[in-house]
């Protein structure tokens, strides 16, 4: 059994999404934003970091996903992301979890089974894959993709997963059954 | 008395330095670099988190101060040095200590004298207002311009104090005479 924790980082927004996952299962523990718009920048890092810090000792996961950032937006808002990133991250391997990092394009893939989902259906596929009843805020869903990502990454899930899922085999603690080898 | 620690964040080098700021006197108290060129940037950032983190404790400063950036380079550059501020600044805010910011030319302007100052202006003029005998690594130097520019800013220290250092008043501990009011 593994406890992953999934990070969205964002200056003003940052999504945490943490699941169960054990062979082919998956199981939703807890999702939420950590919020810092209000204030100057060093406070907001100081709540970014603060807030992942409290989460991780709180739920103690073992493995930890982040998305990864390649974009080509201007340098004034690449730079903010940059550092709710820089803390985000440092709460993570200050607690000495190691950080996966997986592109938006994979995340997709992993989650919908389409690399260019857009932002809607990520979020529905991850009602779907925890057996969510309420949809959950959008830095929390696609903080808890990354960490549905990390865990189909790590080898007993498979795309078939997500088929299985999608064609409503999913049901009480999402069992989405995986393809024995 | 104040003592003060400036850094100068990137996501290869980290430059810091401390300096002790008393009335119109300033004191070198230590300097270096945190190097983390060689590895992933999760692990970077955790490096500089660190780093900072044993400065901070180690010496126990009651201020801080970082160069703001603003900066027309590309994205990638500027997400990269965001995630080293990131985790810069959060262990500083970390440790409950206020960040205070200034441009490259509020920092130059207050060290050199002069806003449009190059590195090698700043680095002399850091060694002649601490009565350094060997010039520090840039980042260092950088990073000990930023605790000055913040020694100036918070009052007891005037441009005077620059030009008295640069007419060859400095001597023994830098001490380097204000003007009265």
């Amino acid at each position: 059994m593994s406890l992953i924790i999934g990070i969205d980082p964002g200056s003003r927004l940052t999504g945490y999404g943490i699941i169960e996952h054990e062979g082919s299962k998956l199981r939703f523990v807890d999702a939420g934003t950590i919020r810092t718009e209000t204030s100057e920048m060093p406070e907001r890092l100081k709540r970014i970091f603060a807030g992942v810090d409290r989460i991780v000792k709180f739920h103690g996961p073992t493995e930890a996903a982040v998305e990864q950032v390649f974009m080509a937006q201007n340098p004034d808002s690449a730079l903010k992301l940059g550092q709710a990133r820089g803390a985000a991250i440092a709460a993570l391997t200050n607690l000495d979890l190691k950080v996966a990092e997986y592109t938006a394009r994979q995340i997709k893939q992993s989650v919908v089974g389409y690399g260019a989902a857009d932002k809607e259906q990520v979020q529905m596929m991850v009602m779907k894959l925890l057996n969510l009843s309420i949809k959950p805020q959008q830095d929390a869903a696609d903080a808890l993709a990354a960490a549905i990502c990390h865990a189909h990454a790590s080898g007993s899930m498979s795309k078939l997963a997500v088929l299985n899922a999608l064609g409503g085999m999913a049901r009480g603690r999402s069992r989405v059954s995986t393809r024995r080898r």
